[in-house]
C-alpha cells in the first residue's frame, strides 16, 4: 500500500488537542495516519509516494454510521406516507419475503457506492444473508460492522444463533480487521427473553459486542411495561445485556432511568433522526442523552424509511431539531453535532482510535470540495461542514489508509454496473410480490 | 429565443390533471409550456431549434422559495449556536452595519448561484440595496420577487416608504415580467400600527402584494398581546393589511383565530422549517395550516440562519417534521410536499400559471439527473424527489423559457468570480468589524 500525502489542506481533525481548524498536510502510512503537520511546519513531498494536492478540499474524518439496514435500498421510495403497521405488515415484510441473496448482495453494493460517495467510511448493519454484506463490504473497501439480525420464534431462532455463530467465524477480522462482526438481537419484542439469555451466552462465548433496537415506538415502550414491567432498556438491563458492549438503535422514548442505565453501562446509542420522524416514532433526547454522558452516535436507519443515506442530512437534522423542539438555539452546536457523526460514533460502536485524524490512529478521512457556493465564504469550516456542506461536496474518500473515492469517483467498484444491478433485483422483487398478490 | 424540446424523459409534472408521472417530450416555445406528450405519442424534433435528450433525466417544475435575504449568504456560518437576541444584536446586526451596494450585488449572485444550482428558479426576497439584487436577478436568469425591507423607526421610517416607490417605478415588470417588486414592511415589531397605515396606503396606490414577518418567535406574539391586545396576526388584520395580497414569512406560533384569518384572507405563508428549527423559534403546525385551506409555500430564509439555501432539505423537512412532532407517518405525504414547493409556493407568492408543468404555463423547470446511487432503484419518482433527492442532482435548469444551467452548469452567470468577490466582500466586512471594535 502507498504512503499517501495530503498537502496544503484546511484541516478539520475532530482532535480536541488541536485548533477547530488550520491549513496544514497530513501524511498517511499503511493503515494509520502518520503525522500532521499546521502551516507553516510542512510535511515535505518525498515522504510519500502519492501526493494530493488539497489547496481545494476541506479533509476531515470520514463519517460513521451507526445503524441501518443497506440492502433496504432496493426498498427506497417503495412504500411511504403508511401508518408504521401498514407499511410493514402490507408493504416491507411480504416483499422481503421474496428477498435471495444476490438481491442483498446488489442492494448492500448499492448502499455502500452511495455512503462512500457521501463521506461514509464506517457502517454499521443488521440484516440477513450477511455473507454477501460482508462480501460487499470486503470488496468495495469501506469499513463494517455486521449483525445477522437475530429474531426468536419458530425455526428462525436457533437459526440465528447457529449462522451468527458462524458468521463469526467466518467474517469476523477479516480484511485486515475492516470487517468486524457483531451479535444483532433484533430488538425485546422479537426476542423474547430465554431467547435473549441465549444470545447474551452467544456473546460472553464469541467475546463480540452486540446491537438491538431498543424504545423506538411509543408503543413498544408501552407494550414492555404492560407485559414485563418493564420498559425495554430496563427490561434487557436485567436479563444482563449490558454486563457486554452494546449499540442501542433509536432510543426515542426513554425515561430518566433509562438514560441513567444506558449512562451507567456505558451503552453506545445510534440516533436515527431521519427515520425517527419519517416513520412518525417521534424524536430522541438526544440533548439529555448527551448531558447524563451517553455516547449517542448518528445513523441514517434503512433506506425504505429515510430515504437516502446521506450522514449530512443526519448530522444537521441532529443539531437542527435539538434546538427547534427545546427552543432553545445553543443546544448541540456544530463541534458537537460532528463528534457525534465522527469520534463520538465510532465510540459508540466500540471502534477505537478512529474517528478523529490524530496521529497513530486509523486513516479513514474525507476531503470535500471548496470551490462551491454552498461552502462559500469560509467563515468558520465546523459550522459549514454541519450547517451547509451535502454528500455531494465529498471528492476523496480514504478507507483504512486506501484510496476508494478520487475526484469524486469509485476507485474500487463500478457503479453503473452496481445501479443496473440493483434495478433488475428491484424490479425482479416487485414482480414477485405482484404475482403473490395474484396481480 | 430558440424553441426547446426536452425528449424521452421522466416527467413529474405536479399538474393533478395529469398521472402522478410518466415517460414523454416537452416542448418549450418563446417563455411558455407549449406541449406535453405523453408516450407513446411523441412530439417530432424537428418542432424545435434545441433538442436536449432527457432519457437520464427527471423533469419537474423549478423550486419556489418563497422566503429569503439572499446576501445574507455572505454572514453563511459567520456565527451560530447562539442564543437569538445575542446572534442579532452581537454580530448579525453589527456586520450588518457595514454592507455597502458591492457587498448586496455579490452576496445575491453568490445566493442566485446557489438557488439556480440547486433547482430554484423563483425566489422572494427581503433586504436592502435592492436595485443590486434586482441586477442580480435580471442579470442571472432567475424569477424574483424583491421587497426593500421597511423600518418604521426613526429616519429609515420615511426613506423606506420612498425608496419602496422608486424601486417599483424602475423594476417593477423589468425583463418581460421576471423581475416583481412587492412592498416589504419588515413585522409588526418594527413597523408600529401608524406606519404599517403608511404603508398600506402605498399598497393600495401601487397595486402590488406585500410580504412581512409573523408570529415568527414566542417572545413576539407574547409581546404584541401584551402590547397591543392581539397577535401578530390579528393586529395586522385589523389594520387593514389582508385587504391586500400578502405573504407571511414563518407563522410559527399561530393560535386557530388566527389560521382562520389566514384562511379567510387568502394570505400566503412561508414555512421556513430548517431556520425555524436553527434559531429555536420552533415548529410551525403546518399540516393543520394546510387542512384550513392555507396556501403554505416552502422557502430557506436568509444563510446566517439556515446556512445553505437548498429547497430539497426544506421540502424533505418540511414533510419529515410534521410527520414527526405529529407522530403521524401519513401527514404531508410526498405529493402535498412537492406541491408546497412549486406550484402552492407560487401561489403563496400570488404568482399565478407557474409551479406546474402545464401547457400555457410558465417554463420554469428542472432537470435531475438519475444516475446516481441515491436515486436508484425508480419505485416511485414523487417519493424520490421529496425523501432522497439532492440539490446536487439538478443537471439542467429553465427559466422563462430560457436555459440558465446545462449539464450543471451555469450559462448566464460566471461562478468562479462571484465565490471569489463575495469572499473578497465578507472577509472585508469583518475586517470592519474588527477594526470598529478595535481589535
Amino acid at each position: 500500500m502507498a504512503d499517501i500525502l495530503i498537502k496544503d489542506t484546511l484541516l478539520v481533525t475532530v482532535d480536541e488537542l488541536r485548533p477547530g481548524y488550520f491549513i496544514g498536510d497530513i501524511l498517511v502510512k499503511g493503515d494509520k495516519i502518520s503525522r500532521i503537520s499546521e502551516h507553516p511546519e510542512k510535511i515535505d513531498s518525498k515522504a510519500a509516494e502519492v501526493v494530493i494536492d488539497g489547496r481545494n478540499l476541506l479533509v476531515m474524518p470520514g463519517l460513521v454510521n451507526t445503524h441501518g439496514h443497506a440492502a433496504m435500498t432496493l426498498l427506497r421510495s417503495y412504500a411511504d406516507d403508511l401508518p408504521l403497521q401498514e407499511w410493514l405488515e402490507e408493504k416491507i415484510w411480504p416483499i422481503e419475503e421474496h428477498l435471495t441473496a444476490d438481491d442483498v448482495y446488489w442492494g448492500s453494493m448499492l448502499a455502500i457506492c452511495e455512503m462512500l460517495k457521501g463521506g461514509t467510511t464506517t457502517f454499521k448493519d443488521m440484516y440477513f444473508f450477511m455473507d454477501k454484506v460482508a462480501e460487499a463490504a470486503a470488496e468495495s473497501g469501506i469499513r463494517a460492522f455486521l449483525s445477522r439480525g437475530m429474531i426468536g420464534f419458530g425455526d428462525s431462532a436457533a437459526k440465528g444463533l447457529k449462522e451468527t455463530e458462524e458468521f463469526i467465524k467466518n467474517w469476523h477480522g477479516a480484511e485486515g480487521g475492516r470487517i468486524n462482526i457483531t451479535l444483532g438481537p433484533h430488538a425485546p419484542y422479537t426476542c423474547p427473553p430465554p431467547y435473549l439469555e441465549k444470545v447474551i451466552a452467544l456473546a460472553t462465548k464469541s467475546g463480540r459486542p452486540l446491537q438491538i433496537h431498543l424504545s423506538e415506538t411509543k408503543r413498544e415502550v408501552e407494550e414492555s411495561i404492560a407485559q414485563h414491567g418493564a420498559s425495554p432498556i430496563e427490561l434487557v438491563y436485567r436479563l444482563g445485556l449490558f454486563a457486554h458492549q452494546v449499540t442501542a438503535a433509536h432510543c426515542v422514548h426513554v425515561s430518566d432511568h433509562d438514560m441513567e442505565i444506558l449512562a451507567e453501562n456505558q451503552v453506545g446509542v445510534a440516533h436515527n433522526p431521519g427515520s425517527n420522524l419519517k416513520l412518525g416514532s417521534g424524536v430522541a433526547p438526544v440533548a439529555r442523552m448527551l448531558a447524563k454522558g451517553i455516547k449517542v452516535g448518528i445513523g441514517t436507519d434503512g433506506a425504505s424509511s429515510n430515504n437516502n443515506l446521506d450522514m449530512f442530512e443526519e448530522l444537521r437534522l441532529t443539531s437542527l431539531l435539538a434546538k427547534g423542539i427545546a427552543m432553545d438555539p445553543t443546544l448541540i452546536d456544530a463541534k458537537t453535532a460532528l463528534r457525534m457523526a465522527t469520534v463520538t460514533g465510532a465510540e459508540a460502536l466500540f471502534l477505537e482510535d478512529c474517528g478523529c485524524l490524530k496521529e497513530g490512529w486509523k486513516a479513514d478521512l474525507i476531503g470535500l470540495r471548496l470551490d462551491v457556493p454552498h461552502l462559500t465564504p469560509m467563515h468558520d469550516p465546523t459550522a459549514q461542514i454541519v450547517y451547509a456542506a451535502s454528500a455531494a461536496d465529498v471528492d476523496l474518500v480514504l478507507v483504512d489508509g486506501k484510496i476508494v473515492l478520487e475526484k469524486g469517483e469509485l476507485l474500487t467498484i463500478d457503479e453503473a454496473k452496481i445501479r443496473a444491478e440493483a434495478t433488475r433485483c428491484a424490479t425482479r422483487l416487485v414482480g414477485a410480490v405482484k404475482e403473490k398478490e395474484g396481480k
